[in-house]
């Protein structure tokens, strides 16, 4: 379960699992320019809120080199790496780990007294260590997760929506952390994983994450979330976070809403599980969030063939908010929170940032 | 609209619209044999409750003529029509419709004081009489429909679940034509069509007739139902039915409980319209209704790719059943009733059976 890193400083360039071919290929995707970064992000090359905020602190490092300009004009540089941010930020507008993630590159940059030359070098230390402490977080996370989840049965069923697993962060995952730690400490009998239409996430990188660490997995069609709430399959929901507001509303990928719905409608515990760079304390709630919407044809192109006829309209939204009443806990690399104490208990560990 | 028609008797052999090929191709498969209709059925060239009881009605026409016993012997001629019956049967046993059409042609067959010739003569009338009144029933539902729509906005946004129209019906539909109703009534701004994993019906088949009529439809993920609701986007929900219990209970195709949940979060009356024939009064709930469980092929299996990796299981009910306290109106041809009058409104007119 150590071996899967989406994102990864290889010399010279980033490594990317290429998330578009799994779980047919498992092939690398290796990006030397920043701006194929910011396409490799928008293409979903790399995906899940916190793997593209190290991925984009690693288009950051990439920008850095860019530059051409006079080696002593740090203003001049600093006014690059504004520039290369630009078209990072303009990638994917929901997740917010993105904005964070390039947000602590560029004050490391501009907080920096050497020369450019140092500033290139430190920039990648930085985005290495945000690496880092990704992976080292999910562990925390998936820690707290273990500790929330119901104490019986003592071997539980877990549904869950996308995939916020190792492939989604710099490795080890967020709700599909909760999942390994679970798995690791014998509480989990089984994974459900929703396929989660349009891009398949659930079908093509959950389970696959699940089948390569002999994690028993269901595959279901999101439709059948409710319904196996319904004959009593499943004891806890857990999924990621794309964005979540300073009162606990989620945004998470389509769908998430309405597994949701169903959890509370059975009484079965709906947990979130993010680092805390995924909340954005800006937001009083989560009508606030942008939702991303992406091109109609994730939704009307199935494998080589248009699944519906010509004169139709659609509608695609890649997100959904969840409201706060509906969800048991939100799971940090901190501990778990009910969604009315996030800001009150992070707020007290000085966290809180404008 | 008229002009589809799912299911009709053509000179000697029954032709049906080969809805596994829709939309890409609008062709026909011709039956002759009885065992061929069962095959139809359980392979879904013909779908939709009310389509294949008219189905199996013709394909106890079909197998009445497979009679090859003494012509003077009315007791084998009954007994061949069970085994016909009972091999109908067999194809899928959630819809209610199947058994109530078979059992309607064996009652005919059995109070029946002709000769053998006569029986099977006037079982193709009776059978293109189910299919004749079927059409009736759909037209009265829609008025049905028509009157019990919410009263604003004047032009509604009405979302569907799965395949409910002509394709479903001898003709015009059971949902698609309360939404028929109310566009000929210009009370229609849009339909929103859930797409419907597995099976993508409604992305195959309900755009497909909205297509045809000219009305606006908007298609969506599953996923994408609750927060199309949160956005203010729907103001009614109309379903069908596959079956119905006496406690007004509803199974159909699966997700649609998903729907009935978030449509309850959000105040949107919740509606399923269906032919009496749909009613088991002899369930007193849902969770005496069999839900039947397809291959799994059809969830990994999306075009020409497998979409998960091997060692993955499935899960792959093809229904799901939704509390009578989510439905806000049960439509038949003789009026909608809320879920707890069903039993005594339609008792009144002497309709329960045993």
């Amino acid at each position: 379960m150590d071996s899967i890193f989406p994102v990864i400083w290889f010399e010279d360039r980033v490594r990317l699992i290429d998330q578009t071919r799994l779980p047919n290929e498992y092939t690398f995707v290796d990006v030397r320019l920043s701006s194929d970064m910011a396409e490799a992000i928008r293409t979903m090359i790399v995906r899940g809120a916190p793997a593209i905020g190290v991925a984009a602190a690693f288009g950051i490092v990439l920008g850095s080199r860019e530059y051409t300009g006079d080696q002593g004009d740090k203003t001049a540089f600093l006014a690059h790496l504004e520039t290369v941010a630009a078209e990072l930020r303009q990638t994917r507008p929901t997740a917010v780990n993105l904005f964070w993630a390039i947000a602590k590159m560029l004050e490391a940059a501009k907080g920096h007294s050497g020369s450019i030359p140092k500033i290139q070098e430190d920039l990648l230390k930085t985005a290495q260590s945000i690496a880092t402490e990704d992976v080292e977080t999910c562990r925390a996370i998936g820690g707290h997760g273990l500790r929330v989840l119901p104490p019986t049965p003592e071997k539980l069923r877990i549904l869950t929506h996308c995939n916020a697993g190792a492939l989604a962060t710099a490795g080890y995952g967020t709700a599909l952390g909760v999942i390994r730690s679970a798995w690791g400490s014998d509480r989990l009998e089984r994974v459900y994983a929703d396929e989660t239409r349009p891009r398949m996430q659930g079908a093509k990188l959950t389970t696959w994450e699940c089948v390569q660490e002999g994690i028993p997995v269901t595959l279901i069609a999101d439709t059948m979330a409710a319904h196996c709430m319904q004959q009593g399959l499943i004891d806890a929901v857990v999924v990621g976070a794309d964005r979540i507001a300073r009162n606990g509303d989620t945004a998470n990928k389509i769908g998430t809403y309405s597994v949701a719905l169903a959890a509370q409608a059975h009484g079965i515990p709906f947990y979130v599980a993010a680092p805390v760079s995924t909340i954005d304390f800006k937001l009083g709630s989560g009508v606030e969030i942008p939702i991303e919407e992406r091109n109609p044809q994730e939704i009307y192109q199935v494998g080589f063939s248009r699944i519906c006829p010509a004169g139709v309209d659609f509608y695609n939204p890649a997100f959904d908010v969840t409201p706060a009443h509906l969800i048991t806990g939100i799971i940090t690399e901190h501990g778990a929170f009910s969604p009315g104490e996030l800001a009150s208990g992070l707020g007290e560990m000085n966290l809180i940032q404008d």
